[in-house]
């Protein structure tokens, strides 16, 4: 049984619902960020991020900061991009769009591959704009929050290797990171960004980034300074090297309390092989799918290769309005997001399954939700 | 009594010790950070947010971002620094030169006054320099967290007014926000930028910044782009905005439980006058500084109208070591800070004394800090 008051279940896609170990790491007593105790749980926090993207390179470095995971997109702009550089941004909807204005304030020069809504860009198309031009970066959203397209990294990152083996391949896994298989160091990925309030399972407030040793050897060789003071990586790697190492450090103050809370999100995540933590949330996804597909409902993602395990963005029939759905599922107890995709806005909405409601036996919310959606429905008419 | 398990007590200038039900709000279980009742909850903190700045002004605006006191920096260089612009930042320490660094990453043309260690600029010298070139922005530490050295804010802004109207006046109030009067209004500040740890008394985690109807026009009136993304206040003001008229709207997830613990921090901040607060921090640093004083040891801040009322930054005996009194504290439940101003680190310690410490008499922590000091110099050898 929880321990947390009763409440709708947030099945956003981020922030999720949180385990109650984990809240009660949030109301941590207050600790010195350079104290003993503090400083040992940071650096094994950060221990526990290299096991989460699978690596053990120790020339990669992992980064956690206080910020959202928008943060993310900055850490890459202002380190990895000077004026003029080129970027290929591969396009599945509203967040591959907003890292590409991000890169622009740095001075990207940005090239999109576009893809129709709820698809994404496909190998030979990425491989033909790769060898048209040189990018300096290319990213890819991992999961676009906005339509639950899932993208493929492993086939990507080894094509982009041997096309254009300069070229680094930037992450944004926001909404992967923990719920979608990472192996950072096998497919030679360069930065992962991500935050704490989705499958990860700790409370928004921290960037989480995960850099590799060439990435990290860009941004000092850069031609020009870091256009960045808070978002600086060089500002912040010898902090990270020193909480691992279990120095106490100082950049600027880390929240104790959510640092605290990751940990233990963390260890649980990792208490388990993560082979079967990405295997459940798949048993889970494939559950929530089908039941959408049997209310006679489409996905946003239309094809199974390309769809979300910790997400699924449905469409709505053409009689049900998001406005009238979304508040009655409430009522019920279960928080579900509404559009974010400037095309088809109104016309879907987005369940979020990832982290403790996957992983907790004892959760029924997925469920639940299920079934509020079943009973929704047909209070609009849509069901009989 | 604390519902906290037992700890030494936290007094460095930050992080503080929490009260029991901001901590509580840490814990608060998952919200939609669209949802109605958290959007009326961070609505409620951005106009608690004018009230702790004393402010009624409607063309000013609050900002609430994920990151630490640093990001406010930032905001500061990357809104209302261009390229060539001239900066005069007063000198006090560490967290000015740290300020100036920052502004210079945006393009700042930096001028300095300064100060020998433990004092400030003082009024002529600044206005001279003010007279002697156009400075878009003045910067000012309000308390130097470290060296403990407060600066006088109405009669500097004042002068800076008559002086040079067009420049707009930069408060860095991480050390001082919620501690020292601030009257922005009546002063005519531009811009305080602050953080959540210190004596707001809510966990590490929060910029918490302010800026003058004047300021952001500065922002909207630039000849080139905003230089950062994330600390863009032009993207974060219709966010906030729409969250304090109570309607739902996204740029980046805040932090619920963040939000929700600044909640319960400023209504208990609020629930007296803001005088009462001032007034009861200054006689606690009274007591502070006379048991300082009685022991035989001298502050670093030097004169008493420069002396922050929210810590007190002391030298050692010659014969004390830092590096062996702060264990001896710690060991008798006491967390003080060692020195952090390059000229003068091992000379000195800090003791944080803001916040719940302060305000709630049933909290013994600052008497049984003196006593700790105390018995800690006697265990050195210091005092007999």
């Amino acid at each position: 049984m929880s321990s947390q008051p009763p409440h709708a279940a947030v099945l956003i896609p981020g922030p999720i619902e949180f385990d109650d170990a984990v809240l009660q790491s949030m109301g941590h007593y207050s600790e010195s960020h350079v104290g003993p105790a503090f400083v040992a749980a940071f650096g094994e926090t950060l221990t526990m991020t290299r096991q989460l993207f699978q690596s053990t390179d120790p020339s990669a470095q992992p980064f956690i900061v206080s910020g959202s995971g928008t943060l993310g997109w900055d850490m890459i702009g202002a380190n990895l991009i000077e004026k003029g550089d080129s970027a290929l941004v591969l396009n599945t909807g509203y967040f591959s769009n907003g890292f590409a204005d991000c890169l622009k304030v740095y001075g990207a020069d940005v090239t999109f591959v576009n893809a129709p809504v709820g698809s994404r860009p496909q190998l030979p198309e990425i491989q033909a704009a790769l060898k048209g031009k040189n990018y300096k970066i290319i990213t890819v959203t991992h999961v676009d929050t906005s339509t639950g397209v899932l993208s493929e990294l492993k086939n990507l990152s080894r094509m982009v290797q041997e096309t254009s083996p300069e070229t680094l391949i930037i992450v944004d896994g926001v909404c992967s990171v923990a719920c979608e298989e990472i192996a950072f160091d096998e497919w030679g990925l360069d930065a992962v960004v991500t935050a704490s309030q989705k499958a990860i399972g700790c409370p928004a407030g921290l960037s989480i980034s995960y850099f590799s040793g060439k990435a990290i050897e860009t941004v000092k060789s850069r031609k020009t300074p870091v256009a960045s003071y808070f978002a600086n990586l060089l500002n912040w790697m010898p902090i990270m090297q020193n909480y691992e190492n279990k120095k106490p450090s100082y950049f600027a103050t880390p929240s104790p309390q959510l640092v605290r809370a990751l940990n233990t999100a963390l260890k649980q995540a990792l208490s388990t092989p993560l082979s079967e933590r990405f295997a459940k949330h798949k048993e889970v996804s494939d559950k929530v799918k089908e039941a959408v597909s049997d209310l006679g409902l489409k996905q946003v993602a239309g094809n199974v290769e390309d769809q979300a395990h910790g997400m699924t963005a449905i469409y709505l029939p053409d009689s049900v309005k998001a406005t009238e759905l979304l508040p009655i599922l409430s009522k019920a107890g279960v928080v579900f997001a509404g559009g974010i995709h400037k095309e088809i806005q109104p016309k879907y909405i987005r369940f979020g399954h990832m982290g403790v409601s996957v992983m907790d036996p004892n959760r029924p919310e997925i469920d639940n939700a299920i079934a509020a959606l079943k009973a929704g429905l047909t209070q609009l008419g849509y069901l009989v």
